[in-house]
């Protein structure tokens, strides 16, 4: 059976050496008092939860699956599920980073992120039935009335009610402005009280039992909305409706009428969802339902970045295990293990290669998540306007990076681990095949990766005539700055610079060419985003390996040091040099695969 | 629910257009009167068969996957499979490419090939129950005394009887010198007979209902035999003794005791196996197991390699469907379908991009794997010995690059046509995840893909000091000396040839450096088989574009040809430039893998 230990070692050096989050929260007036050990106290607490509570059933969960009653449209998730979620709510956890108006506990984003990495390392189909009530928290308190806020929003921060997003339909999933549920006005025209009826599909936990009531937030179209996707309005839909003291009313026409058979994520429920007349009131203006749904969508975003991140470290712990035990072969150069018939396969070169490219990219992603997570609190908080805005372009730059890359990296990751079983892996008792199953999802929702890509070059990238990606230049133009003269530094700090510039001219070339063609944007779209994560990747390992060699030179003895320069020059030797295929890839341009009408015949 | 269309035409493209087989064939003497027609018609038969009678079990099976009754050691594999295999049976299939004395049909092994990459793209799972009968006739042809030939080979040939290959034990599989199953001479020592004990994992179609009986060859260790791999013995144990008459006598101490729950290939019974004393004669001389094994492992990984490329070119086909029918997004170029609500997503550069990979990574495969059959072919019944020795010299270097770049490629394109469906593909009744989930074995089983790669660079190229690449780049040079000044195969053969020089230099260089230490071996040895990869396809596609430049050159107006062009194009433009960073990391060297005790502690 799989093992899950907390990274709270690597979780306190990125917050705290490398980014040395108490002094940037401190600047903010939320955070002034903020010091390391309560956050560290929290992740500990919060890792034990994840590790002890639920990723015990995370296997089980797999097995075991959702039932739907047809007859009561009622849904009971995997034994366990209830229970755990019960915990959840009882320890606090849904309040973590909600605002304290609203019982929240007011702990800055990094907190959750780490918090939400170690919930996902142990049970990503557990996770997304909290998960989605906190995108739902965030649209309604951006988006909602305050009649909306009142009623709502204490429930979701305690985690007495969960929410879901209903977005996508049979036909359209990527192409929102196509969807057909419609949302007719009823009662007092002022009341923004309206009747929803047509069915929805994909509903991650879009019915359970674990809550005493479920808010929809439903995409639908208002009577003579203009076609397309500036004709979608945004609602609230209860399971239960909710009388004005806030206890629940009579049962909501929204029904459960399907679960979907999927790959992996077998312990959360997706819904086929029926709304029949379901009550529902307006979130946002009419219209604009997009817009109040981007506020869910990119949290969500980096939230499912951040499930691949989970399974990445899980899944290279256990295939480390395993490759420390597990005797077979002799090494190539020499016996490693004298008394015994054969050495561990960690001695064998390609094992390794497979365990560090897991571990590369699990620790460097949470790097790059963690920044992200920082940059959100600065946005929201920090007294500088200057600043809120810098984080806000490079958190809108690196949304779709967190996405789709981590996720891309979790599917190299979770196969390479797999992989590194064997035949062992590949049988479900060992785990790591769900490891695999659950991660390909999360290259598809939210925004399949191709459209991540599309979101980076086209709008990110060219659409703000590059100023977005030289703010991240800058970054890594001042590292290069401070280090260039440092030797020790020169096998990190060379190669970035070098791929900088390369990004910064194929990045000018596209530009050119889509004018003249926009499929051009779309032909370069996924290998500039995979070039454009290694150039936001190899930031980040330069600045842990600088750190790391510090404290090396300043005589710290920890083997964490060396460990962390060690898989440094992996990264640099082995994943980074991808960049050198996508490179030419993404200038091939858009003839080779435009061209081929008949091909595709 | 998916579809399958046997690829009659890319088929017949390969072996008469590009690789002239009845001309190669009829230099055979035993093929001397083979012509096209009779070859294309077994071809239709065989498709019609896989398309018609397998593949609408294939989602079917991986649903309802094998029952054991653990009281009767019985195993059921899914219903309607040994329905199938009575027809499979009854059309004398098992017979094709077996020799005529055992009652075979003689036909050459590209017909086998390509009727058993249909078997495999319809239903992979069901193909492993005679695939594997295959194996063990092949072994016992080669190794098995003339009463074991005559037992066995009718009944195996007829289909009667089925075969499995018992290698794996809980503790090894890799590295089979590990093994603890015991044989012990009984009666006669002049006789060969010996009891078997022990327990076998991972065994594929170890136990089902569709054939009369089923023979085992299981290696085992005789009393006071060398440890390591050097001590193995091969034995045939068959499920029910056999009398010498043919008729089966007792059910013999070999018992199913388990089945895996796995990932994927739910249909195939994956059976623990225990020997209980179970009789068993000895196949091959004492101790030399493992090269009679190695009849059988040879022709397994050639037909693993073949699996993927069914599921590439099924996945492919069904991934083409999708994309043509779903409407979502318009065309960033603009409106593709005016009469639609959205554009077919195949317009979309990023989808083409997918979809080309699969089938580029297929029908490269193909003529890949066809090569690889026709040199099998001339390997043995080939008049010339220097015919027979270079086929059998390129045949020994091609089968590692079949198996794991095949099912590498596999993995990428099953996955890509996954993603084209979007969420719908990650729904069990797409068809899509299972492609992807039976695919993943591919990678592992017959040796896993980093043993073939350290057997291609340290065996194969390193062990012959060159000589084997050297007859592979021999046919590249002959291809670059006759194309080398036609400007309209410049795009083809420029790369191609660029490529050529660059991997000598690299092969040089890594036999240098694993003088001074073999690590450096297992460290580029992935890396390594994938540029010899797309050397070997590199050169495929090449001569697949030429034949098809020629065509339209001489006014052939079938849009057969322009696809091949437009495809070849798209392989050398986004999926050949893979090298350029597989060559950085092969040359990457050991160090940043194995200088990491701290990074893996």
């Amino acid at each position: 059976m799989p093992q899950y230990t907390p990274p709270l070692r690597d979780m306190q050096f990125v917050l705290h050496e490398v980014f040395k989050v108490s002094d940037a929260l401190n600047l903010l007036p939320r955070y002034a008092e903020m010091d390391a050990d309560t956050l560290n106290a929290v992740l500990e607490a919060g890792g034990r939860f994840a590790a002890q509570v639920i990723f015990p059933l995370n296997r089980s969960g797999d097995e075991e699956g959702c039932t739907l009653d047809k007859t009561t449209h009622e849904v009971t998730p995997p034994s366990g599920f209830k229970a755990a979620y019960a915990q959840y709510v009882q320890g606090g956890w849904p309040a973590l980073s909600c605002a304290p108006e609203y019982g929240g506990q007011g702990l800055p984003f990094v907190v959750n992120q780490c918090f939400y990495e170690m919930l996902n390392s142990a049970n990503q189909a557990w996770a997304m039935y909290p998960g989605l009530s906190h995108g739902a928290y965030q649209a309604l308190q951006v988006h909602g009335t305050e009649a909306q806020k009142k009623l709502y929003l204490p429930k979701l921060v305690s985690g007495r009610w969960t929410g879901t997003m209903c977005l996508s339909e049979a036909h359209c999933g990527t192409d929102l402005g196509l969807l057909r549920t419609r949302a007719v006005p009823c009662g007092d025209p002022q009341s923004g009280a309206y009747r929803l009826t047509g069915s929805k599909i994909f509903i991650s936990a879009g019915e359970h039992n674990m809550a005493a009531n479920i808010v929809h937030l439903v995409l639908a179209r208002l009577p003579g909305a203009p076609p397309g996707s500036h004709g979608i309005s945004l609602f609230a839909v209860p399971k239960f409706n909710v009388n004005e003291d806030g206890s629940l009313g009579a049962r909501n026409a929204i029904f459960c009428t399907g679960l979907e058979r999927k790959m992996g994520i077998h312990g959360n429920a997706t819904c086929q969802i029926a709304l029949d007349g379901a009550f529902g009131t307006l979130v946002g203006a009419p219209h604009k339902g997009l817009a109040a749904m981007f506020v869910m969508m990119n949290a969500a975003r980096l939230g499912v970045g951040c499930q691949s991140l989970g399974l990445t470290e899980v899944a290279f712990q256990n295939a480390l295990t395993y490759a420390k035990e597990r005797l077979q072969m002799r090494s190539l150069s020499g016996i490693k293990a004298k008394d015994q018939p054969a050495d561990p396969i960690i001695f064998h070169p390609d094992v390794r290669r497979m365990l560090l490219t897991a571990k590369a990219y699990a620790e460097g992603g949470r790097a790059l998540a963690l920044y992200c997570a920082l940059l959100l609190d600065q946005e929201i908080d920090h007294p500088d306007e200057t600043v809120r805005q810098d984080a806000a372009d490079l958190v809108a730059l690196l949304t779709p990076i967190v996405k789709a890359f981590l996720t891309d990296n979790g599917h190299i990751a979770t196969n390479a681990c797999l992989q590194v079983l064997g035949g062992h892996g590949y049988i479900r008792e060992s785990g790591m095949e769900q490891f695999a199953r659950d991660n390909r999802i999360n290259m598809i929702y939210e925004g399949t990766n191709a459209i991540q890509a599309l979101d980076l070059l086209g709008r990110k990238v060219l659409g703000s005539h590059g100023a977005a990606l030289q703010k991240f230049g800058q970054l890594i133009a001042a590292l290069v700055d401070e280090e260039g003269v440092n030797e020790k530094m020169a096998e990190f700090i060379d190669p970035l610079a070098a791929l900088a510039a390369q990004v910064t001219k194929l990045t000018f070339e596209l530009g050119v060419r889509a004018l003249q063609n926009p499929d051009e944007i779309g032909a370069a779209a996924a290998d500039y985003l995979r070039v454009a994560g290694h150039l936001a990747l190899g930031y980040f390992w330069a600045r842990m390996a600088q750190v790391a060699l510090r404290e090396i030179t300043a005589g710290n003895a920890d083997p964490f040091y060396p460990a962390k320069v060690q898989t440094a020059r992996f990264y640099f030797a082995r994943l980074f040099p991808e960049t050198a295929s996508l490179m030419r890839t993404a200038h091939s341009g858009s003839r080779p695969l435009m061209d081929t009408d008949a091909a595709l015949a």
